[in-house]
């Protein structure tokens, strides 16, 4: 077994009890060591805070609560939508699947306009950007905002959503399996994946 | 195509500009159909308030900040581990990897001593208990706590870590890729599962 990478202590046996821990803060290349290996589903959100369409891929989307029915996803300051979506009061949050890495990669590029081709979105009667093709949609309203750092957790109250049913054809489709990113790189998973 | 399961209106040309969105609270059972596609890295999370180890499985953590280095997760008040964690002062995320889906299934059992066999679990010299076999563990101060619906949004300070070096036969190992879960199935990233 390789040494692991640890900071200010050491796993496993060699941990000794009266070591102490350095417990300062780790530095962001310390900090994105440790999640490297942590997967994410993806996600697109779009919104209209009155003045044109924003949106941003965002692998940080995972719902809270049933009863209401809360989902959560948290935006950087460093991200060009960040503004806007904070200054809408709805949001549209697009569950990709495996079919539609082009779409996260879209909405993952600076410096272009991603709302630039008219067939790749609508508007909902309710006036908020949507991608038809996504997999699964869910429209919120945003009840409430909690700054961590240089990011802000948006916590949306579901209110409309579309999703293929459970079983059918489009359900099943290859384009269907879930999209996950890791590492810098798509994933799909599916029977292939699996573990037994 | 399918005609897809939509809550107050139907997505793509079906669309009709002037339909009014339904706009009320989706029903538990719809808004867990619309997320069952989203996929999600699996997590432990272990801290001891004072009176004991508790621990919980957790599919809701992700990075939201490198400077500071924060984290956040979320708890439900449905888990039995809830109360324990969130009297904690702080907390050992542990980021698991595909070979070590049993402490993922462990640690999401109910009316189990999660910490029976004291062979898998140790505690860090500052006093929080961890699992050692887990891929990556990250430690950390709980900074702040939003309540979200029936769950909290709880967000971490990191202050140390340990996870294989990047390279090392531990952190290629086939145990050391990303542990997914998606609609109550555990998978695995690699090559397999990658999209060209």
């Amino acid at each position: 077994m390789d040494t692991p990478h640890a900071i200010g202590t050491t796993p496993g046996e060699a941990l000794a009890p009266d070591e102490a821990l350095a417990s300062r803060d780790l530095s962001p290349e310390e900090f994105r060591a440790a999640f490297r290996n942590h997967a994410a589903g993806v996600a697109v959100v779009t919104a209209d805070p009155g003045d044109g369409p924003v949106g941003m891929t965002a692998t940080s989307v995972f719902s809270v609560s049933a009863t209401p029915p809360l989902l959560v996803f948290s935006v950087s300051e460093l991200s060009s939508a960040t503004p806007g979506i904070l200054r809408a009061d709805s949001v549209v949050v697009h569950l990709l699947g495996s079919g539609q890495a082009e779409i996260a990669k879209r909405f993952a590029t600076s410096g272009i306009d991603r709302f630039e081709d008219p067939s790749t979105w609508d508007r909902l009667p309710t006036g908020e950007p949507y991608l038809p093709a996504a997999h699964a949609w869910i429209r919120g309203t945003i009840v409430n905002r909690f700054t961590a750092g240089g990011s802000t957790l948006v916590v949306v109250n579901a209110t409309d959503a579309s999703y293929p049913e459970a079983g059918s054809a489009e359900a099943s489709a290859e384009s269907a399996r879930p999209l996950v990113y890791h590492n810098r790189t798509w994933h799909q998973l599916g029977e292939h994946s699996r573990i037994a």
